[in-house]
């Protein structure tokens, strides 16, 4: 069933008109009639089944069938990685992190880091459609550029991927289902970025044999916290 | 250290020219001197130290210090996949496997399939590029699009990872560090398809608990794959 996207949707709402970008996406992309039936989340985990009743390439109405209101997820993913100089890598990373279960994203500032500035919109926006592609019912959490020495002094304990050498731990092994995983940039973290983390409690993490570009860190981080969420 | 790809690289080279391209690549992107080393790798697990004795934008020429020949991997990591609709999304993902670890993509055609060619020459390029990035000494084959049907044949036992509802098991806990691992187009396989596969051996396997785009499940099985295959 395809799934639309309201936050406005609440577990008493009964008839709803969809978005702009919503009926447009219905009525002109896939072509829904009257009587069709169509899912709505509101990124908090409430999924609505709902049928068509008027088609308006602007303003389609449903009628609400019924609620589902799934429990928050049992653990935390939360990716912080530095912004590629590409914007095509990390758009792709934010997108795959979610499919495959990230509940909070941070865009980390570092001394190595090429980006300055991020637009935050363009990241809800690859949520939302990533958690309907998904079908996930909860919007993960993004976050803007945060310095990284901030990001270890608010979130204590964790994990990082750099490139140092020295004793590190596979993610799969320690991973704990809560702690934020901090994916190096371009060109790594510092030396100082690394020791601040590590005195804060992080711990140092490999992921692969291979030297992982930042993007496939992030994605790589995703996929092995997730197999080791499911297999608790 | 900086690695260059040239095929032609043997045990027994001395001194040596650059491609046009990975000359221009050292001399005006990385603007390497006279004197700087570089790594020069063949694509079959030889690795040439060597420093640069002539600079030239189109033939620059270096000395040869040391040869190093690896021994190829003990695994074999099989990600046979069609390509999307999409040629980003699938040049993303025969990136990511490569770098995580990927010895063998095979591009598939199937009944829901969208694309009915593809530019070999072009995903050979991301291959070289994949490993130069993660410091893989071996060039994963790639090959052009194949029947899916003609492909289970050639290749009996493996793993499909595919939406239909039925018995799956998880990668990480049947993933035999060398059989096929098949990932569905959008649109996923026809039931034709998948029961073609299960009579040739193949098991059903999932990825993740999220429903997954095409070439997010390619990165997500490779990623797997490869958490199983260190782990052994």
């Amino acid at each position: 069933m395809h799934l639309s996207y309201d936050p406005c949707i609440t577990e008493t709402t009964q008839h709803h008109t969809l978005t702009d970008a919503e009926s447009h996406h219905a009525i002109k992309v896939l072509h829904m009639h009257v009587g069709d039936r169509i899912g709505i989340i509101n990124g908090q985990g409430l999924l609505a089944q709902a049928i068509i009743t008027t088609i308006h390439a602007r303003k389609c109405q449903v009628e609400i069938l019924s609620i589902h209101q799934q429990q928050p997820p049992n653990y935390s993913l939360h990716i912080a990685i530095a912004p590629t100089k590409n914007t095509d890598r990390i758009d792709f990373c934010v997108e795959k992190v979610i499919e495959i279960g990230a509940t909070h994203i941070t865009f980390l500032h570092t001394q190595n880091a090429v980006r300055r500035s991020i637009k935050l919109e363009r990241y809800n926006n690859i949520a939302v459609s990533a958690i309907k592609q998904s079908q996930r019912l909860f919007l993960p959490e993004i976050v803007g550029l945060t310095n990284v020495n901030d990001f270890v002094a608010q979130f204590p304990n964790g994990y990082i991927a750099h490139c140092r050498d020295g004793e590190k731990q596979h993610l799969t092994d320690i991973f704990d289902g809560q702690n934020p995983i901090l994916i190096g940039p371009e060109g790594d973290f510092t030396t100082q970025e690394i020791d601040r983390a590590l005195q804060c409690g992080y711990q140092s993490i490999t992921l692969s044999n291979n030297r992982l570009r930042t993007e496939t860190a992030g994605v790589c981080a995703g996929v092995l916290a997730m197999a080791t969420v499911k297999s608790t």
